[in-house]
């Protein structure tokens, strides 16, 4: 694409903006901005700036716009496929300084943010206030933006939905610099196209997040958690089943293997309550009445054990939480530890298909002789699937991991399932988004890009491009 | 603008995709055609044309492209702003017939459905199967398309939220006759940009909805409503605020007022249980313990008291539910039965503006000497005003109107409401969507509109145009 290269005018006009300290060039730019947290797409950009308000955003943008420069914007870079990586290099606008709580408006239940507050000071924050944001991904240290632009799903979809579902309003900066505001702190909205609706998930290609307004709910009162073990996955998963079945709504039902747990409890120095079976349940009920909660977790318990589940344990002591919930907390980083170099997939599949999908990566780790470990949200069909580099060279690991990938999301398709259930497709996944779409509805996004960013400047050559 | 103007070619067209009894010309077409429930923007399309597969909308559409001929898609007709008027003529698809339940998959709580099944009908066939589709809107008799249409509410949004919170998936025909699935039986999806949330709410402008994935979930085990008389409406809204801030989460909160209760009365000539107070608050409770309901409701009671309520009458047997509900379901027709002609206000303000707002339409009754009817969703701040004509002059009525709307639209703008709660835009509101938005936003919805409407032949002149 035909972008025009940063100059010293460049450089001169965002220090007018800015000030010195806030731009960084050269040897000032930490190696981090040139990748996510995965790490495998990776190109720095030409410039840093750190921004402290919406206005800030809108001079850069505009004139980026003017000039055709391309932008993007990074919250914690947490991502895990390339998202916020800067692959035409130019501008990397770095949120995570507009980092301040701004409003709790307990009238209307609604809290205002700036995009670079984390998540994990957003569910301290309200909790303290006895109100509750009910997205949870694991990775906490994300900023709500990086969350809002994946649509972030998390382990409490089961019960509460996705991120989207708690958006009540956004400020963007649109790509020539325009401020909109979108929603606002009204429950509900049918005035105009859902631009709101579209930025969430668009991961940063068609405007910048600069203030968000969350949808927050009361604090359940109690919340119970029940780790499940059995004698193998197939159990553990075709158990999940007779649980949605049953009208039962855990908050959570999640599931693991014992390599992961012996692989968080390694990577985290710290035992996990039991780790002598093969395959786990881990499932959350909450609510405002023991009563409520205890006919649901006693339902759930009776289906489990009816299905062969070896023991029921009931983590209600906050040492217990707290072993399994932060070991859950570490999986990733945990199996990232475990190998030389992973890359995931996140395929979404109808919830009665996780254990034919779990079921399939054995197959290929077999066929393939790859080390695969899995875990993940099997209340919600969102599945976790890390491949493993190991010792093999990079070329064989590549190739393998190419024909492992194509396997899986191939798989996934059959199943009726997407490609991404909450991770996105930043750069890495834009070819198993055009598999699974086909070249009329991604020229459709595309057509959408362009109608919104016609010059092309944010975070170009990403999820659609 | 310029389309071509339908002929006995493109007659000949459409019967040899349909055959000759589902094309309708002329006298054929029934005037209910030419406009919606509220009547006030009417014109003839030049043929109607009866659909029953995705197959016939998609060469339709196709064929409309390739000639540039306008279209719009219709369901029940029961919206209020003439979405579905085919304001430059051209071909109606009238959806109504594609209306078959298509699946109801218990393994993914999952109900697929054809565009015109009827909003009563998905509530019996889920409750049936010990279901619940939560989104609850008045009007039973729209269908669910048209819900999809406008991301209609309903009663229930306080604790439940939305139509667009209950799309799973869609099948869609775009402007060129191209057939596309979004989403899918997954509960979580980060795989590009969002359409089935551009669709939703976009009001037959952007693609036709020919088949719907909706969520399910178990349905509650009891419900109870309480009606809770007041003194006067400003008491009783006042209250709804105490009852948001106290964490307690009703499923519904609806208020109405003794002129609104006596016109039901009269209208469907039956009973309403109380009316010999100005103003009524009506809650409902659901759950599925009642230890769990009797907390919430009894805590509300308290509150209600505290705050000069007269009464609470708790409606528990299946006859006072019938009683309430059904006075409630014909608000909106008794109301219009009450008058000769009359407009509607559909803003939704934050929940702490309600009274404030509700208190200003009363100014503007006095002020104006026209006679204003509201009732609507003090729980989520969804207002339904009604401006009514009486024996107003044509000329006179409408003058007010647009004085009173005008008002009205700048009051709720002032207090950070929107347009449009549920009811949509429209052709009868685009100007106070331009005044709510400004020009730089609805350029952007323009944009998207025509990047995915290429020739603008669906629905054209809606919404942002």
């Amino acid at each position: 694409m035909d972008y025009k290269k940063i100059d010293d005018k460049d450089i001169e006009f965002l220090v007018s903006v800015l000030d010195k300290e806030r731009v960084f060039t050269g040897e000032r730019i930490h190696n981090d901005f040139s990748h996510d947290e995965l790490g495998k797409i990776s190109k720095m950009p030409d410039v840093v700036v750190e921004v402290l308000t919406t206005n800030e955003v809108s001079k850069i943008m505009k004139y980026a716009y003017d000039h055709r420069i391309p932008v993007v914007a990074r919250g914690s870079g947490t991502g895990l496929v390339g998202a916020c990586v800067a692959i035409y290099g130019g501008i990397m606008i770095n949120m995570s300084k507009m980092n301040k709580i701004l409003e709790l408006d307990e009238d209307n239940l609604a809290l205002t943010v700036e995009p670079g507050v984390l998540l994990m000071e957003i569910s301290k924050f309200v909790e303290e206030h006895d109100l509750f944001y009910p997205p949870d991904p694991g990775e906490k240290s994300a900023t709500i933006a990086g969350n809002i632009n994946t649509n972030a799903g998390g382990m409490r979809a089961v019960k509460y939905g996705v991120t989207r579902d708690y958006i009540r309003g956004l400020e963007i900066v649109l790509p020539d610099g325009k401020i909109i505001e979108v929603g606002g702190k009204v429950v509900k909205n049918s005035s105009g196209y859902s631009i709101k609706d579209l930025i969430c998930g668009s991961e940063g290609t068609l405007g910048i997040v600069t203030k968000a307004i969350l949808k927050l709910i009361p604090l359940p009162k109690k919340v119970i958690s029940l780790l499940i073990p059995f004698t193998n996955l197939d159990m553990a998963i075709n158990t999940v089943q007779k649980i949605v079945k049953s009208k039962v709504v855990p908050t959570a039902i999640e599931f693991m293997q014992r390599e992961v747990i012996l692989a968080a409890e390694e990577y985290l120095g710290k035992k996990f309550p039991d780790n002598s079976s093969d395959a786990y349940l881990l499932l959350t009920f909450d609510g405002n009445s023991t009563q409520e909660i205890e006919n649901s977790y006693e339902k759930v318990a009776d289906i489990c054990l009816e299905e062969g589940a070896l023991d029921v344990f009931i983590t209600d002591t906050e040492e217990r939480k707290e072993a399994v919930w932060s070991a859950r907390g570490a999986f990733l980083e945990a199996v990232k530890a475990s190998t030389t170099d992973m890359d995931e997939c996140d395929v979404v599949v109808p919830r009665n298909k996780v254990a034919e999908f779990i079921k399939y990566t054995d197959e290929l780790q077999k066929q393939f002789h790859v080390r695969i470990r899995s875990f993940g949200h099997a209340g919600d069909g969102n599945l976790h699937v890390y491949i493993l580099k190991d010792d093999l060279t990079k070329t064989a690991w590549e190739e393998k991991l190419s024909k492992v990938f194509e396997a899986m999301y191939s798989k996934s398709r059959e199943l009726k399932g997407l490609v991404s259930g909450e991770h996105g497709i930043g750069f890495a996944k834009k070819h198993y988004l055009l598999e699974q779409y086909g070249s009329d509805y991604l020229e459709l996004m595309k057509n959408i890009k362009l109608s919104i960013d016609t010059k092309n400047i944010l975070n170009p050559g990403k999820v659609c491009q």
